[in-house]
């Protein structure tokens, strides 16, 4: 058992270096003898969790779209447009995901990612959007596999634009801003009027579902 | 006179050639050895026009945004969709555009163009947006400035994701969609009635132009 976490600790230290060698030097430049000093682990070990570049690719696509447990809103749309301003307030943070995102821009690695790094996410959005549909948030005429597509390359555009010229600082911003002119030609006025989507949205967002993991805890503590 | 003549074509030439180059293999896989090979100049012709890798860069950046007479219209709103639609038809078959596409997402180049490559394409459209907001086409509470960041950002990004998953088929109709999706809540209803953005505008707009040059030369046979 304690050898199995151990495996499970070496494969993340491998992924978490691997990242942070592709975020830097991309696909082309990154070689494993990097991956393998900044990880501090052996070719074996490498070798035996990844058996290859590609695979390595494979391992940080896997871990790009993660149902994570957002809070639940009275609005599908919002449910949305948190987990999106949640993205833009991470990324900038995590390096797995910007490892994915400059992986993703790579012609050559679609298909390490079932149809394409980009298509999970695009299909997230668009299930999310049909549901919004369903509750009668949005307009008849949305078309969700449209929408969620939309949504996906628009937010990329935004992080490709802010990590060149804010390196990143301005993401949120972005991000506010594309449903601030996308969201009233899709909402219901009356719903359009009850949705948060402040640059600091994500900001909130994450803090809240932090302070909801360390509940339980308290509670526990509270009954010992 | 004709010495001159010889040396625009040589530099157009060079340019051309490193576009090819740029767009396949990317500024740091680029070579000045493939760029000689595919111009058929000489080394010395090269570096009397480019001093450098970086110089042929701003060659192709002061090529992007051209103003090239697109014709005028009743709204400033339908100019801008235009030209935004035009460009999404132009890119996959023009390697000028193409390699200004690709390198202009290279952090390191960005001071090659003045304000960063996307910068002057942004101001563009957000003096296009100022000008529709003069003549009372879009709502009040539009900001030029941050329209034109996000119009150009979404165009980015959609080109992104088109050219890694449809070799650029869809662009069109990615660029369609951004204006179905965004121009609802940036026109007055009365002037979005009006507007044409189909996934075919831009071919229509650049056989437009194309006809409207040929017309001068029609006269001139006809006087003769």
């Amino acid at each position: 058992m304690a050898q199995q976490l151990r495996a499970i600790r070496t494969r993340g230290a491998i992924l978490h270096a691997a990242a942070e060698v592709f975020a830097q030097h991309g696909y082309h430049g990154a070689s494993i003898a990097q991956i393998l000093e900044k990880a501090q682990v052996t070719r074996g070990a490498l070798y035996f969790h990844f058996a290859s570049k590609e695979q390595l690719v494979q391992g940080i696509f896997a871990q790009q779209v993660t149902e994570q447990g957002y809070p639940v809103r009275t609005y599908k749309l919002q449910e949305l447009v948190d987990e999106a301003m949640a993205l833009a307030c991470r990324l900038p943070q995590e390096i797995m995901l910007r490892a994915g995102a400059k992986l993703a821009m790579e012609p050559q690695l679609q298909e390490l990612a079932d149809g394409g790094p980009w298509e999970a996410w695009a299909q997230r959005f668009a299930s999310m959007v049909d549901a919004a549909k369903r509750h009668g948030e949005v307009y008849p005429h949305v078309a969700p596999g449209d929408l969620g597509r939309f949504l996906v390359s628009s937010w990329i555009g935004a992080q490709v634009v802010s990590e060149v010229t804010s390196d990143w600082t301005d993401l949120e911003g972005r991000i506010s801003s594309l449903f601030a002119y996308t969201l009233p030609s899709v909402a219901l006025p009356a719903i359009f009027a009850q949705l948060e989507f402040g640059p600091d949205r994500g900001t909130r967002v994450l803090a809240e579902m932090r302070a909801d993991q360390e509940e339980p805890r308290l509670v526990a503590e509270r009954t010992r």
